[in-house]
């Protein structure tokens, strides 16, 4: 959470997907930009599994966000025309109550009290956090990641819950290949023997099964064309004195972004998002995907992948914007040759600020016409 | 170690590559066939990591070995016609000297006073045990995967030891993604408490440590469009009571995978062969492949690479062929459209036999033209 950071508490009880219930809860978010007289102007971004609500600076925070050159006057994203939200998901540790939140029935964080958590979960608590700020309709959904998983489900409970939707390196469904790697994350971090059933606090906290579940992370999230690049087999500066120590530039620069991580998200929540991930299908209940997005009335769809991506890898756009096509909607299909991997959205601007530029100058114009 | 495996047992020392010494050492192998009277038959098949000597079954031991439909009468590497040594790489623990055997200085298992191993030291001794045979110049030298590697070091220290090479799933080093993707299965190990410095023995086995690193390394020897077809995203039979329990087959399939590989191989020389792969480099005194390889005085060669090997991925392959062709060897090289990934030529015997048999086919014939 940051200075910019709002809430919206909610004192009704949520049933969730699997069965759960949570008695009250609160929604953090972030906005940028004005809404307009008629409510047309609103974008909600949903995130992948670690963001939080801060994707862009602000006056009310200058510090730069998780997608600082995107969002902002005169960016792709643009807060001169749009009012827009970026929600921090139902389960995280960024504001929104998940497992390392207080359970109001003991006073103490639920951690493995928490509810089966869904991503269906996560996309009704961000519908109902639109609603709250008064909109009828949004212009965009836009979901990189996980945040494209709940988008889609956002969609499939409102059917007309929005006129454009971009999609980014997302999927409807999980790969038996993303599912093992998450899985061994998660046996990593509750093989830690600090994890103590969930029981870890500030002094023993499961660093060891979190720093290796980030690297693990990590290598599903760039690519090896990247890294070959990047470091190549050029070695580390110093000979590491442990017998099986880190030899090579690419180990210390896993370390080094494992080590940051390590501290800044909840473990419970990563387990909790991450298997909501693995056990989402939008096909769960319709015998494809076309027919699992019947009825979503989106006047435009932008569906962007990248070819280097092995955790939500390529094919599984095709099928995301052959179905809304399928389905008749105006849908825009990029495979990216970014070396970046899953995280290029994140990283690679060269390849994506155009895009997602070029894709909301036609939908502004679009909705401009629609007007007239 | 079976029943039919051989052991050449030497008692000076040997200098290792990285300064270490072993004062005496055993080498561990299996044959198959009949050494011909001007020694002119010998396939020398050098290994993966963990497999040990028993590629094929015999009639001293008739269970079947690794590499059992590629090896024996009839078979693609025909033992009518050849006679086929399989070594055991020193470092290992099925057989030759590594850091689980007995160290004569202190009466108890090297363990990590082994020394720093090499795969050029394999490959000195991989060609000590060929002179020891009487063999002066190999037929064929044979590597997958590591073996690969292994081969190429053996053609660098002995240019004219054999007349063919099959390289399959190899490299002449190694990408920043595999080291990475060892580095943190090694991590994983060593993280384990059991594992104590090495200290471990069969009542405190680092069992997590090496259930999770073969998990891993099962994630970089398959590949997601095998599990995509095999798995899909079926459910396990039973829903498990662990919170984070395991809810999909291939999250089954690699506990099964990992739980049968755990006991089966020592910890400390998986670490010692993991690391040497990441050490080796063809190019380390030289500017370039090519150069590296000037000199080696091979009739034929065929490498072989798969399309969905994420470990050794295709470009090795094409760079291998391409530099033993600019070295004017007539070099064939397959880029194959398995499925199966870094194992393919372990399991995709649909793919391999054919292409192996037609290259031991050729030779057989280029070998017998020779000598006319």
């Amino acid at each position: 959470m940051t200075s910019a950071t709002r809430f919206l508490h909610i004192d009704e009880p949520l049933l969730l997907k699997r069965g759960g219930v949570l008695s009250s809860y609160s929604l953090a978010f972030e906005t940028w930009g004005e809404l307009n007289k008629d409510e047309s102007n609103a974008v909600l971004i949903l995130t992948g599994l670690s963001p939080d609500a801060h994707a862009a600076s602000s006056s009310s925070d200058p510090t730069p966000g998780w997608w600082e050159p995107m969002i902002g006057e005169g960016k792709p994203i643009d807060t001169e025309r749009y009012f827009v939200i970026c929600f921090n998901s139902l389960g995280s540790c960024k504001g929104s109550t998940g497992p390392a939140s207080i359970n109001p029935a003991t006073g103490k964080a639920y951690r493995l009290d928490f509810p089966d958590l869904s991503i269906e979960d996560i996309a009704t608590t961000a519908h109902l956090l639109v609603q709250h700020l008064g909109i009828d309709r949004l212009s965009t959904i836009v979901g990189p990641s996980m945040g494209g998983m709940t988008a889609l489900a956002y969609l499939q409970q409102v059917p007309a819950g929005a006129r454009h939707h971009l999609s980014i390196s997302s999927s409807s469904n999980s790969e038996p290949f993303s599912v093992a790697i998450r899985s061994l994350q998660r046996e990593l971090i509750v093989s830690d023997l600090q994890w103590n059933d969930g029981n870890y606090d500030d002094e023993n906290w499961p660093v060891k099964g979190m720093r290796m579940a980030r690297k693990l992370g990590m290598l599903s999230y760039r690519s090896a064309a990247e890294w070959r690049t990047r470091f190549g087999r050029r070695l580390q500066d110093y000979y590491p004195k442990e017998l099986f120590g880190m030899n090579y530039e690419v180990e210390s620069y896993l370390e080094a972004a494992a080590r940051r991580f390590v501290r800044s998200f909840d473990p419970c929540s990563y387990l909790y998002l991450s298997r909501s991930m693995d056990w989402f299908d939008v096909t769960e209940n319709h015998p494809d995907l076309k027919t699992a997005l019947v009825g979503i009335k989106l006047d435009s769809a932008c569906v962007i992948g990248v070819v280097t991506d092995i955790l939500f890898p390529m094919h599984q756009q095709e099928e995301i914007a052959q179905a809304l096509t399928d389905n008749g909607v105006q849908t825009r299909f990029w495979d990216l040759q970014s070396l970046m991997g899953h995280d290029a959205f994140l990283v690679d601007y060269d390849h994506f600020l155009p895009l997602v530029g070029n894709y909301f100058d036609q939908i502004w114009q679009q909705d401009a016409l629609s007007k007239e």
